[in-house]
């Protein structure tokens, strides 16, 4: 079985396991208080060009999303979102058992606009009642969204406009960056990310860690207090090095980029595989997820060599499913899925 | 500066590294359903011969609590603890933060009787106006305690009786387990806990993983729905198998047994060079944790080359401090803090 | 100005009134443990032909709505709801801030339907991730609904047939019940809704009373510990008599519906003279609120002595508003209505 | 049966009773907007002489404390108050359900200490891992206290200095307002409250309204979106010229106030009476509580003819119990009583 359902099958990328292996008995302060952590922060700051960033490390996605949420909200505050947000549709209501309300928008291959937002906004203060709903405090926007697509620098600007208009804070989910970063398609840098978004993460658990995702704070009041809000939600990790020794392993030279490359590439090499055999896209992704249409026959038989995520049926015969690669994908595993294709 | 201050200043043993390592690129299902989590929950099953127990692997210990406490109870009800409990002073009020009042009991070197537990049961249910106060539903211990003290199978029996008397569940933290059970005055056995407990966890971050506790859950009402729960509350680690490999490489043949074995015997070593050296320990701890009143001049030159945790002031020239063994602690390091204290 | 934009505008029915004052300097217990809130739950356990339903009277709607859904479900679970359910658009997110995810349905005039409820939890289990989503385990209606629309019984009987077969509570708002109960198109019956619901209430506020809510519980799960979660969300009148006084004199003999089919009429009168003039309903309501289509400028007309509420704009001369009718209605003030449109 | 057991036991001053009545069927906007509601906040600010402050009106107590509360912290901030204080030990844990701590600290009479406040705060930041534990940011106090005592102003002085100092709200619940303000011993004014504490309240339920608290808003912070918060937690009563209503007839000429002489003068007889017969206090209350130590048997032919309330066991033959006397308590039941304890 060749899987290619999620991009993380996996463990790690090798450097990372050594990096662990190498450090594995020296004693360190546990919850992120540690050498590894610091320099790890840094890196990122410099990396960003954001020497007042405030850099926290967290284990996972659903964990960072409500922690960010749960740290920025007050309780009559919501935050809104694609209604294919992972927060509004993955994460079990993480963000209301918080106690905020998911205020979801109409999305368009996964991405929300800022004219929606502004409209969502002034909707909510033209409203004679508006007490009686839910203030929206926060956007949230996931690139690459949970589509496989792209915000373009354009688009993010706009909406950090609305954002700063009306007070918002505008917050990115990065799980999949690396993967964003490496397209064709996409203008956004490190440095763009840190000065548009109020918070964003670099995500490390489908990038070649065996865990982590780098929380960037911009935003002074979103910088204070953070760590209590980490330790109150379970997700200070003990040994916090871990975190900071994977990100500093990722980030010190590129590994992270290029990682990133790999798994766009190979799935760019699959995408075209798809369009040469005639089968059509359900969305055009430029990054490492392939969302795309096939018939259920097919499929059937692709399922007893490969992993593959169904997504929804399309008609009486064709299904579309999704494809990921990651930094781990081999080349030959590509090439092995291409020849089922035909 | 050798480290005393806790029992997770180093990585993992290196069988559980090596384990990661070895099986680092292999595919597998996420979220915990792949087999080294079944084979891992088996194992547990096994050495609790209990093979109706639900178990499942969480990150860390805060997590943990929460999750178990957040999927018991109902809005009303609250947890009964000592006031020295990990739930009520240490973890940020995650249970608060879930909806839930920590119920403090006066505790006794950190443990609380079953006679606590009925008179407060009793005391609520006698209140002519009951419905106006928290409803006690679950008693949490932890075992060993913060204390490094243990309970003892009569006591843990007769927290038993009083909850199922009453309809609360027993909930042990086992963050330290393998200490508490590798004690010379220890009587209690896995298969103990698993029957007198309704949910209890074996820690694995204090005792050799990078990462982990294991919750295994025996009542029934407990075992449902116990992974949407996880899930919500950020828990579910998305390569999941890390934790059923660390946990299955320290179960198999009793490495996590030796693991305490070895922490305890370096702490009573400790504890009788303090007792020999005419320092008066805080708490009798047959455990990792050892508890000693010292001069704080003497405080003042240890602490140049060695970490511990600040406990309390006892007097103007006398403080108490903590010293915590590890399955990592080696004996020369040991050796080198006992002559120190000369 | 003459108030037609609610039906709260008033304060409460004389009778009730009365019966407040003449009980005035009587002593009772407090907290809903008084005589007149036995007898007025006994009277609704009679009407309702349920001799086994736990009733408990609450203050407002808000509050009865959360009170409600905080003591039925546990964390990961959410409610179904018509995207345009009070609970979902106009409580400030007071059902998230207990913890629980609002699952909006796509809804017609207000109302969602047994099919649309049995393919939402079809598609929840259906899901290979369903864990990573929210488990729907309550249905909340309203009747008559936001949008002045009416459950036929055939509909109520289907959606609890549903709700029965996959293990969800069915709970209405009947925050209006008596203009439901009232209309010309209505099928159903207070000892209906007490076999088809699991939990529904009996509303007072908009009824007559100065406020009020009779929650009616028959599902023994719903029963458990509710004054708990009455106290605790802060619902628990102190001088809980206030509500038990009233809602026995809207009830004892008939008050309550009468008031309800006052208000209906004079409704009706009014929807027929929006036909006859030619004005298009939004929405077609067999109930106290009105929904009509009016030319803008009739509206800035018609604003300078009667007060209504915005709907929305229908086109560029155009909007929706809606009229509500009440208890407290004139008829004469109808006629005035009436004769402004011309 | 002459109850004595709280200060609830009846309706409403007549005086209110009649404001509602001959107001009847005017009609207001609802939810607090309408002319009453304003004028009662204006006489309110006036008394307090406090042209900036914000007031609202709640319906009873503990919903009050739960929306102040739950508007004024972040997640990981707690509140400090007496381990006798209403929120702590009587409200079914409705701070915890919005998801704070209750910080309780050892009272003396129902009190807690500016300089035990200072200690509270100074031990959380001092600790090395003060992110692991609640951070203080309010502190709660009753005046008059659970107990009926007092603060005086020179002790809510030093409480206003500390928490100014440490950046914390202070808050005082005055459900008995009227109460302490009438008692001998008081020396502080509305003006003094309004300038020593950030938001308190002016209690209605117990002083001869049918209902309400008015709530008293001073630090900015704590005003902002204030009204959000009532409507989600259930508190904004759609009628609420309801409320206006009665705090304008209760403040608008000294009522309020005559009411709280009126019950804390028949405290006091009723205190000596008890003195006089040689029966020792429990605690020394000025106010409308007296808490009073007689022998069972008393008790016992006691209870044929009065409600009071138990309050703990003292020893094999004598019990603690609580008689209130209220605004609506007449002389000729306290003489009865008084006879009947000889």
């Amino acid at each position: 079985m060749i899987r290619f359902n999620s991009d993380y099958c996996e463990g790690a990328h090798p450097r990372l396991l050594a990096k662990l292996v190498s450090t594995n008995l020296e004693q360190t302060p546990g919850y992120g208080e540690d050498p590894y952590c610091r320099q790890a922060a840094q890196t990122i700051r410099d990396l960003c060009h954001a020497p007042k960033a405030a850099v926290h490390f967290l284990v996972g996605g659903t964990q960072t999303n409500l922690t960010v949420i749960a740290a920025a909200l007050r309780p009559h505050q919501g935050v809104l979102c694609a209604d294919t947000g992972h927060i509004h549709v993955h994460e079990t209501g993480s963000i209301e058992a918080c106690g905020h309300k998911v205020l979801a928008l109409p999305s368009e291959n996964g991405k929300i606009s800022a004219a929606a937002v502004d409209a969502a906004i002034k909707a909510h203060y033209a409203s004679s009642a508006f007490e009686h709903t839910v203030q929206p405090k926060m956007v949230y926007i996931s690139n690459p969204t949970e589509l496989g697509t792209l915000y373009q620098k354009a688009e993010l600007t706009a909406l950090h406009e609305v954002c700063s208009a009306h007070g918002l804070y505008l917050f990115m989910d990065g799980a999949r960056l690396a993967y964003g970063l490496a397209a064709a398609a996409n203008d956004l840098t490190l440095p763009d990310l840190a000065s548009l978004c109020d918070v964003f993460y670099i995500g490390g658990t489908k990038v070649g860690a065996l865990f982590g995702e780098a929380v960037v704070i911009m935003h002074p009041s979103l910088q204070s207090d953070f760590r209590y809000l980490i330790k109150q939600r379970g997700g200070m990790l003990a040994k916090g090095r871990l975190l900071g020794l994977q990100f500093e392993e990722l980030l010190c030279d590129g590994l992270y980029f290029e990682l990133g490359r790999h798994a766009v590439s190979l799935a760019m090499k699959l995408k075209k595989a798809f369009q040469k055999t005639g089968y059509e896209l359900l969305i055009d992704s430029p990054t490492n997820q392939q969302f795309v249409i096939l018939p259920d026959t097919l499929l059937k038989s692709l399922a007893e060599n490969f992993a593959f995520e169904y997504q929804q049926r399309i008609d009486a015969s064709h299904s579309a499913v999704r494809f990921c690669t990651s930094w781990a994908t081999k080349e030959e595993d590509i090439d092995r899925l291409i020849t089922a294709l035909h």
